[in-house]
């Protein structure tokens, strides 16, 4: 589990010219309290403030079958009344000190997270160990939120028509694995959401033992252990642990397109997945070869993608490719393109089939596979720039089973891919038979 | 639920001319003992023979998440041990009298049936209400059969490209339904299958309130109903009715194409499946319309595909269209060609897409719809001329919630089909964003 550089993608950075030096190592210190939570503190003095974030381990990948969207619908739920506090009540105490707040829900994990001033930390516990097993879920709670819920769908989802293929797209990769299933849910199942079904959820996964508490900042790791104790530690579990356990997919043999028409579609654009396993479910060292990969082909500015079809050729106004390896289960290399002025859609296809096909066939070399490298390398010391980055890097790493030294070794594991590593990832996942290509187009007339 | 002619087609039946009369309508009793077995006699006299048959309102549909498989594998445990009796007994009590047994599971349901004399139904009756709740079911027996039914799987399916791709195409088509999987189970599901998950399965729907006894034959119904309580009737249920809980699909809005390249493949083939409801989701009239366009594209030999396609433009070794509408959730209507000779397989699916459009766009005459339904009435007749067969009607019309007149009053509602009626379910359901279409393809070069 080493997958710093995907997941930076993910959250939205880039790669700017940084020093060229090695990251110094986080002076990470970790506990795990009696309950079973576990309290990991990331001291970062640069500035007077501290996030705090709690991570479960559980996420849309655990709604029970026929109930997706549960997982999701806690990340509204926990903003909501508990037996000790009003609806508001926590929101306005980070409000009230200039603070900040948020949740995320993805398949693997739902995480949320205060930034504040350290002195603010211990009123900050108190509320999320409230929180972890208190809320009031009533319908009178739960039945507006699902409202809500179904608005959010609508204008997230139903809004865009590339969310809509989107849906499709995960559920034809995922055949029988949960990654199929969206994590805010599929709308008819979101209706029947209920309050059986919500505390039934709450008290499988909102406990303790289920819990790692991320602290980031200008902190004692000794004093922040002694709050959690003090907040996190009185917490009784209601229940014994559960494994997470998923169903999985047959092995891809079947190459499949997907093909979405809407009015709303003003350029069509075009991607194809192929499976590939991430940084939990690959073999030593193919993840950071998939990453190193994914990256020369088209995951930035110096890609292969990026000079020949975007600046040489002008074939795309976007173009390019990733690897989404920061999952539990298997991820994908993803590519995609739109294309650009009155260039063909078939023309943009062809492009970025043949730089695959090269790719295949010729791989990479050596410089390109140092530029890369060098690349994700100094990402590491930007990630360190952003506290809540960096508390979600750790937090995300761990809430999937990966270990602080996942990130901590990371460059030295990345610095050990060779051209020919690389090589071998590109024939051995990119294969027409893995893939799910799919076309989003404005509405034939 | 009417839907016989599609279940005549999927069992095999051919349309021939037969003279032109309406049906006899069966005479058909039903009896439900007190412990909520129903019992179903259908006189049938024209041979000293007699078929039993049970059916559980279980199937492949009905497997847990993550245990695909479980009802088929009952088909296989069914034949074994009983704390009354070994292994082979009652198969060898079939066998000693001359008479025929079987067993089929689909996603509906789970059927088993003995053709034997009428005189050793009492004994019939017996072994099959002692194994409706004695099985023995230990390691011992099911680890053995568990290789028995991956051996089946390898058999069936790894052999078969079209098996294969047929899999993945379920699979996209029911994106979260359980149609979406096999009914013999996911290889790695099937190995994971054991004695817990078995009895839980067996004790949850092997019951008599979910079972239908079908007896066909030269019997006096009212000798069958006090067989029938003498045997059955003592069975006592251990739990009670469960529910059939299916999650379902979002709408159709993304087209999807499959294609799948073997080396065993020697002339390709194309398929395109439109989804569609079936007889027991349709609104009123809409199966029967579905049933006779179907017919009319490509259900005969006097179909347009056949005629145009076939015959005319030999395009095609084998062409057609069919219509599957008899389940209990959501089918669908199918259209497959394969090329003949020196034809490329574009050419074919130009020319049969040329023949569905043209269907949309133009309709179908009353000289068209008056044919195909006309060998629909008929096709009723033929299906009473075998025994069996009329039995699996009843069974599987009843067990995906059907009733009697589902079957008696068919022709009836086929006669008040419109042209009309026949072109809005063309223009509703044959539409692209509903479609799966899959090419099964020789390995490329």
């Amino acid at each position: 589990m080493r997958l710093i550089a995907s997941l930076l993608i993910f959250l939205g950075m880039t790669f700017t010219a940084l020093a060229q030096t090695d990251a110094p190592e986080p002076d990470i210190s970790s506990k795990t309290l009696d309950n079973g939570l576990r309290v990991v503190v990331i001291p970062d003095r640069r500035a007077p403030v501290v996030t705090h974030m709690i991570w479960y381990k559980v996420g849309g990948a655990d709604d029970p079958v026929g109930k997706s969207g549960i997982a999701h619908f806690f990340e509204h739920m926990m903003f909501k009344e508990t037996s000790n506090h009003k609806k508001g009540e926590f929101s306005g105490a980070v409000a009230e000190i200039g603070g900040q707040e948020n949740a995320f829900t993805s398949s693997d994990y739902t995480a949320y997270y205060q930034k504040v001033a350290p002195s603010a930390l211990p009123t900050m516990m108190r509320f999320e160990a409230d929180r972890m097993r208190n809320l009031v879920l009533t319908d009178e709670q739960i039945l507006p939120e699902r409202e809500v819920i179904l608005e959010e769908r609508s204008s997230r989802v139903d809004t865009s028509p590339a969310a809509i293929l989107s849906e499709f797209v995960s559920a034809a990769q995922y055949v029988n694995h949960p990654y199929g299933r969206p994590v805010i849910g599929w709308e008819n199942e979101i209706r029947k959401l209920d309050r059986e079904a919500l505390t039934a959820f709450y008290d499988k996964w909102y406990q303790p033992w289920n819990a790692i508490v991320v602290v980031a900042g200008d902190v004692e790791p000794d004093a922040v252990f002694e709050m959690a104790a003090n907040t996190y530690g009185k917490i009784v579990a209601s229940t014994e642990p559960s494994e997470r356990n998923w169903t999985s997919d047959p092995e891809p043999v079947v190459a499949k397109t997907l093909s979405y028409s809407d009015p709303r579609v003003t350029t069509p654009s075009w991607q194809r997945r192929f499976h590939a396993p991430s940084y939990m479910t690959a073999e030593q060292g193919e993840a950071e070869a998939l990453d190193l990969l994914a990256s020369i082909l088209g995951g930035s500015v110096t890609s292969r993608i990026h000079k020949n079809i975007i600046l040489e050729n002008k074939l795309a106004v976007s173009a390019g490719a990733y690897y989404r390896g920061t999952s539990r289960a298997d991820g994908f290399i993803g590519i995609y393109g739109s294309p650009r002025g009155d260039t063909e859609l078939e023309t943009l296809v062809a492009a970025l089939d043949r730089e695959v096909e090269r790719l295949v066939s010729d791989g990479v070399s050596q410089e390109e596979l140092d530029r890369a490298r060098q690349a994700f390398i100094r990402s590491i010391i930007y990630s360190q720039d952003s506290q809540v980055a960096l508390a979600r890097i750790f937090g995300s790493v761990l809430s999937i089973g990966g270990t602080v030294e996942d990130f901590t070794q990371w460059p030295e594991r990345l610095r050990s891919v060779t051209v020919e590593d690389v090589n071998e990832v590109a024939r051995k996942y990119l294969k027409e038979n893995r893939s799910v290509t799919s076309y989003l187009l404005p509405e034939q007339g």
